[in-house]
């Protein structure tokens, strides 16, 4: 596999224009091209550049509307209610992200309910930015269904990230951010192009056996992390993403990786926090001993740390990427 | 071992009568005994009148004050910051129900820090009492040090529960309430006590190597429950009930199992959501959608539907108790 080097702006400009090139506005499909970009740059690839052909046909097809703009509504002093309008998540993340900055400051603590949604991406990227602000921030999302209630074989929850970040003081911010699926469903697809078997543990057959068969895993269900607890924290996902906000149940939503079908319909819960109203100026000080104390331990790290070194790495030295990606990236920019 | 059976009101009274013995006011000690029949009503034995003694001990020494009121702070109209001022966290968990019910109604979203808290007992039913009066509640509570950040062997996070609830339309709320560790901690002090080994997989020696010595692992570290994952949510917990809300963290507490040191000063932070908010009038409906799918998955169940039948079933038939358990109680009562 031969990779190419590109700088962040390259890289960035290459799927904007794509995205553009795929009945995209420009401004959704910048916004698009800095979840991409910022996928890649903390190390996440499978939400990063792989996504542009899926997203270029799902655009086309009308799959997912590129030209929408999410709208948004306060239902209460704290409450938002975003509608994403079956376009892009990120462009409603941003619109999240702005409002949550002041209505969490103002009120101590605020969410945003977005529906009618689309693939999340990498949601530590957008507590992460939350955290930047100086606010707290724990997301939600949703995606299609794979996880089965514990004791059965029928998937009803996505792989459902939940996502958490705090600022820390003097330093950068800890960002948590993990699907409750013991390893992600795109490494199960990687497999599967490769035509390669899948370690045990990963994921069961249609019956509820384990299997090592990419195939019957994808039709089957995926092994969720931590055993009945992950999977009911994962149904706790579903409940706060798309329970509480309108959107499609996993088990409603169409994929988010081919134009067949439906809009998908996700939903994401976004809430912050400031800090300083619960626990006046020392609260950013108290997250800064937690992880000085987690640096003293041997062996440990803090959740981040590895993110923030090597989005620093690959802004300066460039993005390695595989160019039979970049190429097909190229042909649909070229379209 | 002996058991008797008794009434839920004459297990009330047993455990008010031996708090109220044990220098700590009636209201506290109605309130506590609220708190630990209920852990009985659930199941939950380990957070149930097992903890009289230890209770009593602690309020007789001064490590907990059973006299305590807890303060309430609004700094925000959704932030508001209670002060346990080291009495039990039961009564400051009915103060945060009380405001949260007002303030997540008028903003949409509220939340209540806690701190100099103690032990917080089954955080389950703090969170399915918010979803009875029609309210999403989520709930992070931390605990004296036993998991260790991943990759090392100092505990610096307690097995800190998560917990959630939300009102079913034409049913009872979904609850889920885990802790962070493999298994609870109470588990390996039974362990030890009966002079038993534990089985492979719930704990970690000193020196990070799997034990199932129960003295070692009392010494040692906790197995996390999903392994990387799940230690990041006990961080996520830690940061949340204790950095955010100027409560110690687990490192920095004393035992609640004895009368030795400084009080614990545990903290808590409870979230509480109007579903219409967010939702609509749908919000409960759906919700009821989502636990009928589970319902009809052969071999599921909802969380929180064992602790309904049960507690109904040990309210007509009363709680069995194991009689030396119910003599120590008795003795403390009397004294």
């Amino acid at each position: 596999m031969t990779q190419e080097i590109l700088a962040v702006e390259a890289a960035h400009a290459l799927v904007a224009a794509a995205l553009s090139a795929s009945n995209t506005s420009i401004e959704n499909a910048l916004c698009v091209a800095d979840a991409l970009v910022g996928a890649e740059l903390v190390g996440q690839g499978g939400h990063g550049l792989r996504r542009v052909a899926a997203y270029s046909a799902q655009a086309r097809a009308g799959k997912v509307d590129g030209h929408a703009v999410p709208r948004l509504i306060r239902t209460r002093p704290s409450a938002i209610h975003i509608d994403a309008a079956h376009g892009f998540a990120y462009p409603a993340f941003d619109l999240a992200a702005s409002e949550l900055r002041e209505a969490a400051r103002a009120q101590g603590i605020a969410a945003a309910g977005i529906s009618r949604s689309h693939h999340a991406g990498v949601t530590g990227l957008v507590v992460e930015a939350l955290a930047e602000a100086g606010l707290v921030a724990l997301m939600f999302a949703n995606a299609p269904a794979s996880i089965s209630p514990w004791g059965g074989r029928t998937p009803l929850y996505g792989t459902d990230p939940i996502a958490f970040a705090c600022p820390v003081e003097g330093g950068l911010p800890v960002v948590i951010d993990l699907s409750l699926s013991k390893v992600a469903r795109g490494k199960i697809m990687a497999a599967k192009q490769k035509g390669e078997p899948i370690p045990e543990g990963w994921a069961f057959d249609r019956e509820g056996n384990p299997t090592t068969d990419a195939n019957e895993a994808l039709a089957g269900t995926m092994v969720p992390t931590g055993d009945a607890k992950g999977t009911a924290l994962a149904l706790m996902v579903e409940l706060l993403a798309a329970g509480l906000t309108g959107a499609n149940f996993a088990y409603d939503q169409s994929s988010f990786f081919d134009a067949e079908g439906a809009p998908p319909g996700s939903g994401q819960l976004i809430i912050a926090i400031d800090p300083e109203a619960f626990g006046g100026v020392r609260a950013v000080a108290r997250f800064a001993e937690m992880a000085q104390a987690i640096q003293q331990v041997d062996g440990a790290r803090v959740p981040g740390a590895k993110r923030h070194e090597l989005r620093a790495r690959l802004k300066r030295d460039g993005i390695p990427l595989d160019s039979a990606l970049l190429d097909e990236i190229r042909q649909i920019a070229a379209r």
